[in-house]
Protein backbone atom coordinates (compact mmCIF):
# COMPACT_ATOMS: atom_id res chain seq x y z
CA UNK A 1 0.00 0.00 0.00
CA UNK A 2 1.10 3.30 -0.58
CA UNK A 3 -1.41 5.50 0.70
CA UNK A 4 0.68 7.44 4.00
CA UNK A 5 -0.91 8.10 7.25
CA UNK A 6 -2.28 11.79 7.96
CA UNK A 7 -1.14 13.33 10.95
CA UNK A 8 -3.94 14.61 13.27
CA UNK A 9 -2.97 17.44 16.25
CA UNK A 10 -6.44 17.14 17.92
CA UNK A 11 -7.69 20.32 20.77
CA UNK A 12 -9.02 18.68 23.12
CA UNK A 13 -10.00 21.20 25.06
CA UNK A 14 -8.71 22.53 28.64
CA UNK A 15 -10.10 20.01 30.53
CA UNK A 16 -13.54 18.96 30.93
CA UNK A 17 -14.50 16.17 29.12
CA UNK A 18 -18.11 17.77 27.30
CA UNK A 19 -15.70 20.69 26.00
CA UNK A 20 -14.04 18.26 23.08
CA UNK A 21 -15.56 19.21 19.40
CA UNK A 22 -17.73 16.95 17.47
CA UNK A 23 -14.77 17.18 15.07
CA UNK A 24 -11.85 16.16 17.05
CA UNK A 25 -14.09 13.32 18.54
CA UNK A 26 -15.00 12.11 15.37
CA UNK A 27 -11.57 11.80 14.21
CA UNK A 28 -10.15 10.63 17.54
CA UNK A 29 -12.29 7.75 17.51
CA UNK A 30 -11.12 6.89 13.89
CA UNK A 31 -7.46 6.88 14.40
CA UNK A 32 -6.08 3.77 14.65
CA UNK A 33 -3.34 4.98 16.48
CA UNK A 34 -3.68 7.69 19.37
CA UNK A 35 -0.28 9.20 20.46
CA UNK A 36 -0.61 11.42 23.95
CA UNK A 37 2.43 13.72 26.19
CA UNK A 38 2.83 11.99 29.71
CA UNK A 39 4.76 12.69 32.11
CA UNK A 40 7.75 10.36 33.33
CA UNK A 41 6.18 9.90 37.14
CA UNK A 42 2.69 9.15 35.75
CA UNK A 43 3.63 7.35 32.97
CA UNK A 44 5.60 4.96 34.90
CA UNK A 45 2.79 4.53 37.00
CA UNK A 46 0.96 3.33 34.19
CA UNK A 47 -1.04 6.40 33.90
CA UNK A 48 -1.95 8.68 31.29
CA UNK A 49 -1.31 12.51 30.64
CA UNK A 50 -4.20 15.30 31.79
CA UNK A 51 -4.93 15.29 27.98
CA UNK A 52 -4.95 11.56 27.86
CA UNK A 53 -7.84 11.49 30.96
CA UNK A 54 -9.79 13.90 28.84
CA UNK A 55 -10.27 11.78 25.49
CA UNK A 56 -10.26 7.82 27.14
CA UNK A 57 -13.66 7.41 27.53
CA UNK A 58 -13.83 7.60 24.16
CA UNK A 59 -11.29 5.15 22.96
CA UNK A 60 -11.85 1.59 21.87
CA UNK A 61 -9.66 -1.52 22.12
CA UNK A 62 -8.64 -1.78 18.75
CA UNK A 63 -6.83 2.28 18.67
CA UNK A 64 -3.34 1.78 19.77
CA UNK A 65 -2.25 3.87 22.29
CA UNK A 66 0.96 5.49 21.94
CA UNK A 67 2.39 7.90 24.98
CA UNK A 68 5.08 9.95 24.37
CA UNK A 69 6.92 10.31 27.45
CA UNK A 70 8.40 13.54 28.45
CA UNK A 71 11.71 12.97 30.07
CA UNK A 72 11.69 15.99 32.13
CA UNK A 73 9.29 17.77 33.78
CA UNK A 74 11.22 21.35 34.59
CA UNK A 75 13.07 23.63 32.04
CA UNK A 76 15.89 23.66 35.01
CA UNK A 77 17.92 20.64 34.09
CA UNK A 78 21.52 20.23 36.40
CA UNK A 79 24.94 21.00 33.95
CA UNK A 80 26.22 19.51 31.61
CA UNK A 81 22.15 18.49 31.05
CA UNK A 82 20.58 20.88 29.14
CA UNK A 83 16.39 21.48 28.46
CA UNK A 84 16.89 22.48 24.81
CA UNK A 85 18.83 19.32 24.09
CA UNK A 86 17.02 17.03 25.99
CA UNK A 87 13.79 18.16 25.19
CA UNK A 88 14.71 18.34 21.15
CA UNK A 89 15.85 14.42 21.44
CA UNK A 90 12.79 13.85 22.83
CA UNK A 91 10.83 15.32 19.97
CA UNK A 92 13.15 13.77 17.26
CA UNK A 93 12.38 10.00 19.05
CA UNK A 94 8.75 10.79 19.35
CA UNK A 95 7.97 12.15 15.25
CA UNK A 96 10.42 9.32 14.41
CA UNK A 97 7.65 6.52 16.34
CA UNK A 98 5.25 8.97 14.86
CA UNK A 99 7.00 8.51 11.19
CA UNK A 100 6.93 4.65 11.10
CA UNK A 101 3.12 4.72 11.81
CA UNK A 102 2.58 7.34 8.88
CA UNK A 103 4.70 5.50 6.53
CA UNK A 104 2.72 2.28 7.12
CA UNK A 105 -0.20 3.90 6.47
CA UNK A 106 -1.82 4.09 9.73
CA UNK A 107 -3.43 7.93 10.68
CA UNK A 108 -1.70 9.04 13.85
CA UNK A 109 -3.87 11.35 16.05
CA UNK A 110 -1.80 13.75 18.25
CA UNK A 111 -4.18 14.51 21.25
CA UNK A 112 -3.37 18.50 23.40
CA UNK A 113 -5.01 19.44 25.89
CA UNK A 114 -6.45 22.97 25.42
CA UNK A 115 -5.76 23.79 21.18
CA UNK A 116 -2.42 22.76 19.92
CA UNK A 117 -0.86 25.63 18.22
CA UNK A 118 -1.42 27.62 20.96
CA UNK A 119 1.46 26.81 23.43
CA UNK A 120 0.94 22.96 22.59
CA UNK A 121 3.50 20.11 22.69
CA UNK A 122 2.17 18.85 19.23
CA UNK A 123 3.87 22.27 17.55
CA UNK A 124 7.20 20.57 17.70
CA UNK A 125 5.97 17.45 15.84
CA UNK A 126 4.00 19.38 13.78
CA UNK A 127 7.14 21.21 12.33
CA UNK A 128 8.85 17.89 12.47
CA UNK A 129 6.53 16.25 10.17
CA UNK A 130 4.18 18.34 8.51
CA UNK A 131 6.52 18.94 5.56
CA UNK A 132 6.57 15.36 5.18
CA UNK A 133 3.08 14.22 5.71
CA UNK A 134 -0.26 15.31 5.17
CA UNK A 135 -0.94 17.10 8.55
CA UNK A 136 -4.65 18.72 10.18
CA UNK A 137 -4.99 20.33 13.47
CA UNK A 138 -8.26 20.56 14.74
CA UNK A 139 -8.36 23.99 17.29
CA UNK A 140 -9.69 23.47 20.74
CA UNK A 141 -11.30 25.84 22.91
CA UNK A 142 -7.87 26.76 25.05
CA UNK A 143 -7.02 27.17 28.69
CA UNK A 144 -7.07 30.74 28.63
CA UNK A 145 -11.16 30.83 27.51
CA UNK A 146 -11.93 27.86 29.92
CA UNK A 147 -10.22 30.11 32.16
CA UNK A 148 -12.55 33.09 31.96
CA UNK A 149 -15.53 31.28 31.21
CA UNK A 150 -15.24 29.62 34.78
CA UNK A 151 -14.33 32.98 35.90
CA UNK A 152 -17.48 34.47 34.86
CA UNK A 153 -15.42 37.61 33.62
CA UNK A 154 -15.63 38.70 30.30
CA UNK A 155 -12.05 38.70 29.04
CA UNK A 156 -11.74 41.48 26.15
CA UNK A 157 -14.61 44.15 25.27
CA UNK A 158 -14.36 45.72 21.57
CA UNK A 159 -11.16 47.05 20.42
CA UNK A 160 -9.42 46.13 23.17
CA UNK A 161 -5.81 44.66 23.17
CA UNK A 162 -5.36 41.32 24.85
CA UNK A 163 -1.65 40.36 26.22
CA UNK A 164 -1.11 36.62 26.76
CA UNK A 165 2.42 36.06 28.53
CA UNK A 166 4.30 33.13 30.16
CA UNK A 167 4.82 33.32 34.16
CA UNK A 168 8.05 32.21 32.84
CA UNK A 169 9.38 35.68 31.70
CA UNK A 170 11.95 37.98 33.51
CA UNK A 171 10.33 40.55 36.20
CA UNK A 172 11.10 43.44 34.36
CA UNK A 173 9.57 42.22 30.58
CA UNK A 174 6.45 40.87 32.68
CA UNK A 175 5.99 44.30 34.27
CA UNK A 176 7.29 46.06 30.90
CA UNK A 177 4.27 44.12 28.83
CA UNK A 178 1.36 44.28 31.84
CA UNK A 179 1.80 47.63 32.41
CA UNK A 180 1.22 48.32 28.56
CA UNK A 181 -1.85 45.94 28.38
CA UNK A 182 -5.63 46.42 28.43
CA UNK A 183 -6.44 43.26 29.45
CA UNK A 184 -3.84 40.31 29.94
CA UNK A 185 -3.38 36.64 30.86
CA UNK A 186 -0.64 35.25 32.28
CA UNK A 187 -0.06 31.77 31.82
CA UNK A 188 2.38 28.88 33.20
CA UNK A 189 2.81 30.31 36.63
CA UNK A 190 3.51 27.10 38.97
CA UNK A 191 7.05 28.43 40.44
CA UNK A 192 6.36 32.40 38.98
CA UNK A 193 3.76 33.05 41.11
CA UNK A 194 5.54 35.15 43.35
CA UNK A 195 7.30 37.16 40.69
CA UNK A 196 3.90 37.40 39.06
CA UNK A 197 2.32 38.87 42.10
CA UNK A 198 5.23 41.06 42.76
CA UNK A 199 4.53 42.59 39.27
CA UNK A 200 1.25 42.82 39.74
CA UNK A 201 1.03 44.90 43.48
CA UNK A 202 3.90 47.00 41.58
CA UNK A 203 1.43 47.99 38.29
CA UNK A 204 -1.40 48.56 41.15
CA UNK A 205 -3.26 45.35 38.74
CA UNK A 206 -3.89 43.41 41.90
CA UNK A 207 -6.85 44.32 42.83
CA UNK A 208 -8.34 43.41 39.37
CA UNK A 209 -6.68 40.38 38.75
CA UNK A 210 -8.18 36.98 39.12
CA UNK A 211 -6.73 33.98 39.86
CA UNK A 212 -7.75 29.98 38.45
CA UNK A 213 -6.79 26.85 38.79
CA UNK A 214 -7.24 23.63 36.47
CA UNK A 215 -9.71 25.38 34.51
CA UNK A 216 -13.13 23.05 34.26
CA UNK A 217 -11.25 20.36 35.43
CA UNK A 218 -13.22 18.12 38.07
CA UNK A 219 -10.23 19.65 40.48
CA UNK A 220 -10.94 23.60 39.52
CA UNK A 221 -10.17 25.87 41.85
CA UNK A 222 -10.75 29.32 42.42
CA UNK A 223 -9.42 31.32 45.00
CA UNK A 224 -8.51 35.35 45.88
CA UNK A 225 -4.86 36.01 44.72
CA UNK A 226 -4.09 36.93 48.24
CA UNK A 227 -4.87 32.92 49.72
CA UNK A 228 -2.76 31.73 46.83
CA UNK A 229 0.09 29.83 48.48
CA UNK A 230 3.26 30.68 46.38
CA UNK A 231 5.20 27.53 45.75
CA UNK A 232 2.04 25.53 46.08
CA UNK A 233 0.12 26.88 42.71
CA UNK A 234 0.52 24.28 40.01
CA UNK A 235 1.83 24.91 36.34
CA UNK A 236 -2.10 24.83 35.73
CA UNK A 237 -2.83 27.94 36.49
CA UNK A 238 -3.94 31.30 34.78
CA UNK A 239 -3.80 34.82 36.11
CA UNK A 240 -6.49 36.99 34.31
CA UNK A 241 -6.74 40.84 34.08
CA UNK A 242 -10.22 41.65 32.07
CA UNK A 243 -11.05 44.85 30.02
CA UNK A 244 -12.34 47.58 31.78
CA UNK A 245 -16.06 46.81 31.48
CA UNK A 246 -16.95 48.61 28.67
CA UNK A 247 -21.11 49.71 28.94
CA UNK A 248 -22.46 50.35 25.73
CA UNK B 1 -43.53 28.34 39.91
CA UNK B 2 -41.05 30.04 41.46
CA UNK B 3 -37.69 29.16 39.94
CA UNK B 4 -36.01 31.95 37.32
CA UNK B 5 -34.54 30.34 34.13
CA UNK B 6 -30.97 30.54 33.83
CA UNK B 7 -29.00 32.25 31.17
CA UNK B 8 -26.41 30.70 29.14
CA UNK B 9 -24.19 32.28 26.74
CA UNK B 10 -22.59 29.17 24.14
CA UNK B 11 -19.43 29.73 22.38
CA UNK B 12 -20.02 27.45 19.06
CA UNK B 13 -16.98 28.13 17.66
CA UNK B 14 -15.85 29.89 14.50
CA UNK B 15 -17.58 28.37 11.93
CA UNK B 16 -17.24 24.61 11.28
CA UNK B 17 -20.55 23.44 12.37
CA UNK B 18 -18.59 20.54 13.75
CA UNK B 19 -15.80 22.60 15.59
CA UNK B 20 -19.21 22.78 18.06
CA UNK B 21 -18.66 20.86 21.29
CA UNK B 22 -20.23 18.49 23.58
CA UNK B 23 -21.42 20.71 25.83
CA UNK B 24 -22.55 23.37 24.47
CA UNK B 25 -25.01 21.36 21.52
CA UNK B 26 -26.12 19.46 25.01
CA UNK B 27 -27.45 23.04 26.08
CA UNK B 28 -28.40 24.16 22.78
CA UNK B 29 -30.66 21.12 22.48
CA UNK B 30 -32.04 21.61 26.22
CA UNK B 31 -32.35 25.19 25.97
CA UNK B 32 -36.89 26.46 25.59
CA UNK B 33 -35.20 30.06 24.06
CA UNK B 34 -32.15 30.35 21.48
CA UNK B 35 -31.13 33.70 21.02
CA UNK B 36 -28.93 34.76 18.26
CA UNK B 37 -27.89 38.14 17.01
CA UNK B 38 -28.18 38.90 13.30
CA UNK B 39 -27.84 41.71 10.94
CA UNK B 40 -30.66 43.77 10.13
CA UNK B 41 -29.86 43.42 6.43
CA UNK B 42 -30.18 39.63 7.34
CA UNK B 43 -33.04 39.44 9.46
CA UNK B 44 -35.27 41.68 7.08
CA UNK B 45 -34.81 38.57 4.96
CA UNK B 46 -36.01 36.06 7.33
CA UNK B 47 -32.19 34.96 7.44
CA UNK B 48 -30.65 33.91 10.66
CA UNK B 49 -26.96 35.06 11.24
CA UNK B 50 -23.36 33.11 11.30
CA UNK B 51 -23.59 31.84 14.30
CA UNK B 52 -27.56 30.66 13.75
CA UNK B 53 -26.26 28.58 11.08
CA UNK B 54 -23.51 26.78 12.64
CA UNK B 55 -26.50 25.28 15.19
CA UNK B 56 -29.59 25.47 12.97
CA UNK B 57 -29.48 22.16 12.19
CA UNK B 58 -29.26 21.07 15.74
CA UNK B 59 -32.93 22.74 16.53
CA UNK B 60 -36.12 21.37 17.02
CA UNK B 61 -39.06 23.19 16.02
CA UNK B 62 -40.21 23.01 20.14
CA UNK B 63 -37.59 25.57 20.77
CA UNK B 64 -38.04 29.56 20.49
CA UNK B 65 -35.67 31.06 18.35
CA UNK B 66 -35.53 34.51 19.56
CA UNK B 67 -33.44 36.88 16.64
CA UNK B 68 -31.52 40.18 18.86
CA UNK B 69 -31.52 42.11 15.96
CA UNK B 70 -28.36 44.90 15.32
CA UNK B 71 -29.43 48.32 14.62
CA UNK B 72 -26.28 49.26 12.93
CA UNK B 73 -23.44 47.38 11.43
CA UNK B 74 -21.05 49.79 11.73
CA UNK B 75 -19.66 52.07 14.32
CA UNK B 76 -19.41 54.96 12.39
CA UNK B 77 -22.95 57.09 12.38
CA UNK B 78 -23.86 60.41 11.19
CA UNK B 79 -24.59 63.36 13.95
CA UNK B 80 -26.66 63.10 15.93
CA UNK B 81 -27.09 59.34 15.89
CA UNK B 82 -23.62 57.96 17.98
CA UNK B 83 -23.02 54.61 18.18
CA UNK B 84 -22.38 54.36 21.79
CA UNK B 85 -25.93 55.13 22.02
CA UNK B 86 -27.32 52.94 19.36
CA UNK B 87 -25.84 49.82 20.29
CA UNK B 88 -26.06 50.66 23.85
CA UNK B 89 -30.26 50.85 23.85
CA UNK B 90 -29.92 47.82 21.46
CA UNK B 91 -28.22 45.59 23.98
CA UNK B 92 -30.72 47.03 26.72
CA UNK B 93 -33.83 46.34 25.37
CA UNK B 94 -32.19 42.56 24.63
CA UNK B 95 -31.67 42.30 28.26
CA UNK B 96 -34.93 42.79 28.80
CA UNK B 97 -36.95 40.81 26.24
CA UNK B 98 -34.70 38.06 27.58
CA UNK B 99 -35.34 38.79 31.24
CA UNK B 100 -38.73 38.28 30.23
CA UNK B 101 -38.15 34.66 29.66
CA UNK B 102 -35.91 34.30 32.69
CA UNK B 103 -38.33 35.90 34.95
CA UNK B 104 -41.26 33.30 33.73
CA UNK B 105 -38.67 30.19 34.69
CA UNK B 106 -37.57 29.60 30.95
CA UNK B 107 -33.25 29.25 30.42
CA UNK B 108 -31.91 31.16 27.47
CA UNK B 109 -29.49 30.54 25.73
CA UNK B 110 -27.68 32.86 23.40
CA UNK B 111 -25.69 31.72 20.89
CA UNK B 112 -21.86 33.32 19.75
CA UNK B 113 -19.82 32.78 17.22
CA UNK B 114 -16.44 31.84 18.99
CA UNK B 115 -16.17 32.23 22.01
CA UNK B 116 -18.79 34.29 24.42
CA UNK B 117 -15.97 36.20 26.58
CA UNK B 118 -12.80 36.60 23.72
CA UNK B 119 -15.03 40.03 21.71
CA UNK B 120 -18.78 38.31 21.84
CA UNK B 121 -21.52 40.36 21.46
CA UNK B 122 -22.96 37.95 24.39
CA UNK B 123 -20.57 39.87 26.59
CA UNK B 124 -22.55 42.99 26.86
CA UNK B 125 -25.88 40.70 27.85
CA UNK B 126 -24.08 39.20 30.33
CA UNK B 127 -23.14 42.15 32.18
CA UNK B 128 -26.76 43.03 32.26
CA UNK B 129 -28.23 39.84 33.61
CA UNK B 130 -25.69 37.95 35.43
CA UNK B 131 -26.38 39.74 38.64
CA UNK B 132 -30.06 39.01 38.72
CA UNK B 133 -30.01 35.56 37.03
CA UNK B 134 -27.79 32.67 36.99
CA UNK B 135 -25.52 32.34 34.00
CA UNK B 136 -22.98 29.95 32.74
CA UNK B 137 -20.63 30.78 29.74
CA UNK B 138 -19.49 27.90 27.77
CA UNK B 139 -16.32 28.94 26.45
CA UNK B 140 -15.94 27.92 22.63
CA UNK B 141 -13.44 27.42 19.86
CA UNK B 142 -12.51 31.01 19.22
CA UNK B 143 -11.84 32.51 15.52
CA UNK B 144 -8.25 33.29 16.22
CA UNK B 145 -7.14 29.55 16.45
CA UNK B 146 -9.55 28.75 13.98
CA UNK B 147 -7.44 30.42 12.07
CA UNK B 148 -4.30 29.57 12.84
CA UNK B 149 -5.50 26.05 12.64
CA UNK B 150 -7.12 26.35 8.91
CA UNK B 151 -3.25 28.32 8.32
CA UNK B 152 -1.67 25.70 9.69
CA UNK B 153 0.88 27.67 11.46
CA UNK B 154 1.74 27.22 15.20
CA UNK B 155 0.44 30.46 16.79
CA UNK B 156 2.94 31.11 19.83
CA UNK B 157 6.10 29.08 21.27
CA UNK B 158 7.04 27.96 24.85
CA UNK B 159 7.58 31.13 26.34
CA UNK B 160 6.61 33.73 23.42
CA UNK B 161 3.84 36.52 24.33
CA UNK B 162 1.08 36.89 22.12
CA UNK B 163 -0.40 40.03 21.27
CA UNK B 164 -4.28 40.01 19.98
CA UNK B 165 -4.77 43.30 18.48
CA UNK B 166 -8.06 44.86 16.45
CA UNK B 167 -7.39 46.73 13.11
CA UNK B 168 -9.66 49.46 14.39
CA UNK B 169 -6.79 51.11 16.61
CA UNK B 170 -5.11 54.20 15.45
CA UNK B 171 -2.59 53.42 13.11
CA UNK B 172 0.02 54.92 15.88
CA UNK B 173 -0.76 52.36 18.87
CA UNK B 174 -0.76 49.66 16.19
CA UNK B 175 2.78 49.61 15.14
CA UNK B 176 3.86 50.73 18.77
CA UNK B 177 1.68 47.11 19.96
CA UNK B 178 2.68 45.57 16.88
CA UNK B 179 6.07 46.78 17.28
CA UNK B 180 6.86 44.75 20.28
CA UNK B 181 4.92 41.64 19.80
CA UNK B 182 6.41 38.61 19.61
CA UNK B 183 3.71 36.60 18.18
CA UNK B 184 0.24 38.54 16.64
CA UNK B 185 -2.97 38.10 15.45
CA UNK B 186 -5.11 41.10 14.43
CA UNK B 187 -8.93 40.66 13.91
CA UNK B 188 -11.69 43.34 12.52
CA UNK B 189 -10.08 43.71 9.72
CA UNK B 190 -12.75 45.01 6.87
CA UNK B 191 -12.04 48.60 6.09
CA UNK B 192 -8.69 48.68 8.45
CA UNK B 193 -7.17 46.51 6.26
CA UNK B 194 -4.72 48.96 4.31
CA UNK B 195 -3.61 50.56 7.73
CA UNK B 196 -2.93 47.31 9.11
CA UNK B 197 -1.17 46.53 5.52
CA UNK B 198 1.05 49.87 6.50
CA UNK B 199 2.04 49.00 9.83
CA UNK B 200 3.40 45.42 8.65
CA UNK B 201 5.09 46.74 6.01
CA UNK B 202 6.60 49.88 8.54
CA UNK B 203 8.36 47.44 10.77
CA UNK B 204 8.96 44.71 8.30
CA UNK B 205 6.48 42.18 9.25
CA UNK B 206 4.64 42.11 6.01
CA UNK B 207 6.70 38.86 4.82
CA UNK B 208 5.72 36.50 7.27
CA UNK B 209 2.10 38.02 8.20
CA UNK B 210 -0.79 35.46 6.98
CA UNK B 211 -3.86 36.18 6.07
CA UNK B 212 -7.12 34.46 6.13
CA UNK B 213 -11.09 35.24 5.47
CA UNK B 214 -13.83 33.11 7.08
CA UNK B 215 -11.61 30.69 8.88
CA UNK B 216 -13.28 26.92 8.78
CA UNK B 217 -16.73 28.49 7.52
CA UNK B 218 -17.46 26.92 3.95
CA UNK B 219 -16.20 29.64 2.20
CA UNK B 220 -13.00 30.00 3.77
CA UNK B 221 -10.31 31.70 1.38
CA UNK B 222 -7.17 31.61 2.21
CA UNK B 223 -4.60 34.29 0.01
CA UNK B 224 -0.93 36.12 0.00
CA UNK B 225 -1.11 39.58 1.69
CA UNK B 226 -0.82 41.33 -1.62
CA UNK B 227 -3.83 39.49 -3.34
CA UNK B 228 -5.96 41.44 -0.86
CA UNK B 229 -8.46 43.29 -1.86
CA UNK B 230 -8.05 46.17 0.97
CA UNK B 231 -11.48 47.82 0.29
CA UNK B 232 -13.19 43.94 -0.18
CA UNK B 233 -11.76 42.37 2.90
CA UNK B 234 -14.68 41.43 5.05
CA UNK B 235 -15.24 41.97 9.33
CA UNK B 236 -14.56 38.19 9.80
CA UNK B 237 -10.88 38.21 8.21
CA UNK B 238 -7.34 37.89 10.24
CA UNK B 239 -3.56 38.75 9.95
CA UNK B 240 -1.15 36.15 11.65
CA UNK B 241 2.13 37.09 12.21
CA UNK B 242 3.44 33.58 14.03
CA UNK B 243 5.48 33.36 17.04
CA UNK B 244 9.13 32.86 15.30
CA UNK B 245 9.78 28.94 15.29
CA UNK B 246 11.53 27.65 18.54
CA UNK B 247 13.78 24.63 17.32
CA UNK B 248 13.46 22.21 20.54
Amino acid sequence: MDRKGRLYGLGVGPGDPELITLKALRLLRAAPVVGYFVAKAKASKGLGGNAFGIIEEHLHESQLRMPLVYPVTTERLEPPLSYETVISDFYDTAAVQIAEHLDAGRDVAVICEGDPFFYGSYMYLHDRLAERYEAEVIPGVCSMLGGVSALGVPLVYRNQSLMVLSGVLPEEELKRRLGDAEAAVVMKLGRNFDKVRRVLDELDLAKCALYIERATMANQRIVPLDEVEPMASPYFSLIVVPGRKWSA
